[in-house]
């Protein structure tokens, strides 16, 4: 079993969407990343949150296999995101991004956490990504992540992190949009082409599922098939968490294996939408998830 | 092997897409569906064209299993539709639609079509549409299309056609638009419950793919995965001409066999859009699409 060293945002929400809304929640990406991730594998969590920031939160990944050493507290308010979701979820209105203490933020590493062999790059500024980059000299695999704002505002920065990844995870409108293809499946050649070393793109599609390539072999997954979303906040970490926890666990980072990884993370992702915030993270584990894979075999065989 | 009636239109298609333009191009669902159609099984071919509809296309139309003694033609002008497809192609916009003889087009059948197995009826006129079924007692199996177009503006006839229907092949936004509800797997629920006659429900997701259920096994297929989509117009068509020709070829209408019909429909879709108008439908035949049928495997294998 590889450990995870994940760095990104920790956050308080406020969060709308047609099934309800809740205010003051937890967030932030690497909150949903490693409460996925760990059902898989342990965690190493580098990330500062405010005084405010509850500490139930703090107490569940504790009990979870992450190691918080690198959570730094800083006196203020935690980093404040608030959203609204339209009637078919796939789009959203941030109403407001407080930065807080998230601001200044400057990623510190543990000694103990440098010899984790797998990085996951949550959505944060890449030069703190690359920043983290240069503290753990010898990683096994490099999984990245980023947002079109980002894509917009630091687009050569996002392509160093890209050429330092083996593995990019990135969305449909964000990946068209960083090549100027007219498709993800040109996109994602492009991207390929561009930074050979990666091992895969995984383009996430929302509602419509996964796609990833190796640039020589493709794979489509369905997302997993739910009546009632109640809060897309956070899906794309978690996907994210329960792929890179399935990498992780088995320390496979074959394409084959890769295809696998995808299904761990579909999975996972469904769980986190059936509730607000990460409570439905909670409620789930390995046992849960090898019934859920079956579904999707039949899901998917013909 | 089964026989095939289908009723729909005839066009002349004027059509522009991010990869061209081309005018006065042959059209129409029903020429779309019978020329794939016509790869697996026979077709028997009700519709009206005027006197300025290429002999070229009937021709080949002919040379290809389909029957076009249910083919009227009028002196006039044939229905014409113009269109432009966005960048992205998922969307366009109708520049022009003139009905001309199809304005007074009442199905004839002659009396060899009485005994087909299987009925398609294209998007038509639902009012239309059930005329064709009073002309055929007793049909094996009924495949029916529509469009938002007589959803919005006769709703009670779409749905009568559906309760009479054993299979209906529809789009995500059309099937959410008639229900209601908010995505595509509660309204195909909505959809079996109030029709429960219904051996399944096809929702075509564009260039996601395919999602098929019959109320209890439930189905996804992505799209063939196409670099570079010519022109999408008559996709939908295509693919309810491979699925349907697939099932009139086995003759074997379960579930089963109707997830094998997708991927079979699928294909057939991916050549109609690599080329304008009808052009790609010319351009395969059965033993090609048994390669394809094997990637499709592998697309979709974990």
């Amino acid at each position: 079993m590889k450990k995870i060293l994940v760095v990104g945002s920790v956050g308080i929400d406020d969060i709308e969407t047609p099934s309800g809304k809740v205010e003051g929640v937890p967030g932030g990406s690497a909150v949903y990343f490693s409460l996925a991730a760990s059902i898989f594998s342990n965690v190493n969590f580098v990330a500062v949150a405010g005084s405010d920031f509850p500490q139930d939160i703090i107490e569940l990944m504790k009990s979870r296999n992450i190691d918080l050493r690198g959570l730094e507290i800083v006196e203020g308010k935690t980093f404040r995101w608030s959203g609204r979701y339209h009637e078919d979820m796939d789009k959203r209105d941030t109403l407001l991004t407080q930065l807080n203490v998230f601001e200044n933020f400057k990623p510190k590493l543990p000694d103990e956490y440098k010899s984790s062999e797998i990085i996951f790059l949550a959505n944060i500024h890449p030069s703190l990504q690359l920043e983290v980059l240069q503290s753990v000299p010898r990683p096994e695999l490099i999984v990245s992540d980023t947002m079109n704002f980002w894509i917009n505002s630091a687009p050569e920065k996002v392509v160093e992190v890209i050429r330092r990844s083996d593995i990019f995870i990135v969305n449909d409108a964000e990946i068209t949009l960083m090549s100027g293809e007219r498709n993800f499946l040109s996109a994602a050649d492009r991207i390929l082409e561009e930074c050979p070393q990666l091992k895969a793109i995984i383009v996430k599609l929302g509602k419509y599922g996964i796609y990833a390539t190796d640039g020589n072999e493709e794979f489509f997954l369905p997302a997993y098939p739910i009546r009632q979303v109640v809060d897309p906040t956070g899906a794309g970490d978690s996907f994210a968490g329960g792929f890179t926890g399935h990498l992780a666990k088995t320390g496979d980072y074959s394409f084959a294996n890769i295809k696998t990884a995808c299904v761990y993370g579909s999975i996972t992702a469904s769980y986190s939408v059936n509730d607000f915030s990460v409570s439905g993270l909670k409620e789930f584990d390995l046992d849960d998830i090898k019934d859920e894979f079956n579904t999707f075999k039949r899901l998917t065989s013909f």
